[in-house]
């Protein structure tokens, strides 16, 4: 096989970059043009890498029209540093928050966020196996929360916010790790969001973290006790250069910004992944072969969660695909079953090839 | 300028990089040898990455002789998380920890203890800027702390410890950041080493920590309020897989360990920068021009920082080298003056291009 050679990456994260921006990465790795270095080699306090990261934020603030009002962070950690992040700056021990308790990435986040202050679950759909998200009318706010949390996309269970819950005035946060900036975002309806890169947006070793001013203002009462990395009003006021950040991570992120822009933006991408989840939910609901995991309304774009009859059929789909060059179909361990992650780099042509594979794997078990 | 053109790296960190990795990650940027995918691809849970943490493992264990009896972890937010990470895992409230205070760098690291514990300062060279390390005759110890802690070496001030302290049966914690598998490294009279990747290592985005079993199975104790992602116990237990690894940072250093065993392991690596370090100085013993700042005994190998008559004088030195092809030189902006940082894969050739330009920049200006 030639080191070229590329299959069909249906993993739910790490996930498939698109491929203009892999060969930009390539073709400079060994030097930056005009800076005769590697990405890899460039100092943090370099006006270089400065370039790089105001980029960055100039093209997530045009993507989805952030207003000045919001800060533009890249930390470490991953959305699990967030899990603690969050209550750590937001949250006082006698004080509570609303967690919606959708799927098991919730879970952990609310497991964090108890560690420090009380914590009040508005709905959730456990009971259900997380098969579908609460409806507006099933969710009880606390008055006096510090904040409501959710999960905009449920990787494991094939869910997906649909419409923002109206939480009022309170500050709405969200993890939107796994369907970030795949569709239209509207920020003026949340506090802040937060998203590890590794599914929509590059690499994995870079979170992103938008903040209002007003959440960054009153984490800085908290500054003097929290540990100085996990301060988001430390981290906003040194503009992510507190200490060095995860630079080529930063500037894949980058590269990939700029391929959404060139691709029409968030509304352009959110039309090819409907037609692309469209695809694969039309073959699934075709003729009961395959059974969809998630409520329909509340379907995943991103995550298309299914079954088979038998775990052994499930196995066997798994382990075929693999050999016709598709790969990442097996579920969830938590859950099992099959797992199509179809994110915005994921390109169209390999969705028709997983339902015609869908298609021939049918006529031969079904 | 073509893009491949290289220049004289001499930035304190992130820091130059082997040619050899370099054309490797390039040359396997797109899709790694028999997976069909990058590495900035692929999944956490995928065989393809467990065997590239394996051996990054394996070949820092034959590198340093890491006994079984020590953990190898693949973090993420650089030694700033550490110096929070430590005293959160190893140390109570009312109990206290010894700090060597010897750096900019270990100021912060005490920082960062005080808000978990009580700290002793054991030794601290802060009236004297830092220009020295203690003496073991200097040292004062705890008779019950939780552990002593070092900077090995300081990158900002240019000193290095040549010999560890004596500190007894107490866990020795290490920062190693800026001199880690530079030399020859007694794991055996460490309790935990951690060190950012992004001087000796590999990129910046992954942090390397090495810690004794007895200090993770102590670390377990506080695992229930600690934030998961800051517990050593859990980290440990799921091998540096708890959340998704930044995959690519991890695969960089697994590379640079590879190099760094091609070119006759740590002993080998010793010599070169010995006599990197010897060269530049001779140059800066040789007249008086130039006047460095560490104590000589305490030199170090890996940062050499000197000052010339003037800072106007060292503002024209730092801008001729630069047009010259010679980056970074700059001193840290806390302590100013020049500093050139020749980590392990710094050409020798760097070096002597350095010398030259010193003697001629001293014939000009002298």
């Amino acid at each position: 096989m030639p080191t070229t050679h590329r299959i069909y990456n249906f993993a739910a994260g790490p996930a498939v970059l698109p491929m203009p921006v892999l060969e930009e990465i390539q073709r400079d790795l060994v030097a930056l043009p005009r800076v005769g270095m590697s990405i890899l080699e460039i100092s943090h306090r370099s006006q270089t890498l400065e370039s790089i990261m105001a980029a960055a934020e100039a093209d997530i603030r045009a993507l989805a029209h952030i207003p000045d009002t919001y800060r533009v962070l890249f930390l470490q950690g991953g959305a699990s540093l967030q899990f603690s992040m969050v209550p750590m700056n937001l949250l006082d021990a006698d004080s509570v928050a609303d967690y919606v308790d959708a799927g098991l990435f919730a879970d952990k986040a609310i497991e964090e966020a108890r560690k420090v202050g009380r914590v009040h679950i508005a709905a959730s759909t456990k009971a259900e196996r997380y098969a579908r998200i609460p409806d507006q009318s099933e969710m009880t706010f606390s008055p006096d929360a510090a904040y409501v949390h959710i999960t905009s996309n449920n990787t494991i269970e094939g869910t997906q916010y649909r419409r923002l819950p109206d939480v009022g005035a309170v500050p709405l946060v969200s993890d939107t790790s796994s369907d970030m900036f795949s569709r239209p975002l509207d920020i003026s309806r949340h506090a802040l969001v937060y998203a590890g890169a590794q599914k929509n947006m590059g690499p994995a070793g870079v979170t992103l973290v938008i903040i209002r001013d007003d959440l960054v203002r009153s984490s800085a009462s908290r500054k003097a006790s929290l540990p100085t990395m996990m301060s988001y009003a430390v981290l906003a006021e040194h503009r992510s250069l507190y200490n060095t950040p995860p630079a080529f991570a930063i500037y894949v992120l980058g590269l990939v910004m700029k391929w959404l822009l060139a691709q029409g933006g968030l509304p352009a991408i959110a039309q090819v992944n409907e037609r692309k989840a469209a695809a694969l939910y039309a073959e699934i609901d075709r003729t009961g072969f395959y059974r969809g995991t998630a409520a329909v309304a509340d379907r995943s774009l991103m995550n298309v969660t299914f079954r088979l009859g038998t775990e052994d059929l499930e196995k066997q789909f798994v382990a075929d695909a693999a050999a016709a060059g598709m790969d990442g179909l097996k579920g969830h361990r938590a859950v099992g079953g099959i797992r199509a992650s179809i994110y915005n780099a994921f390109p169209e042509e390999g969705v028709a090839a997983l339902v015609a594979f869908m298609k021939e794997f049918e006529r031969r078990h079904g």
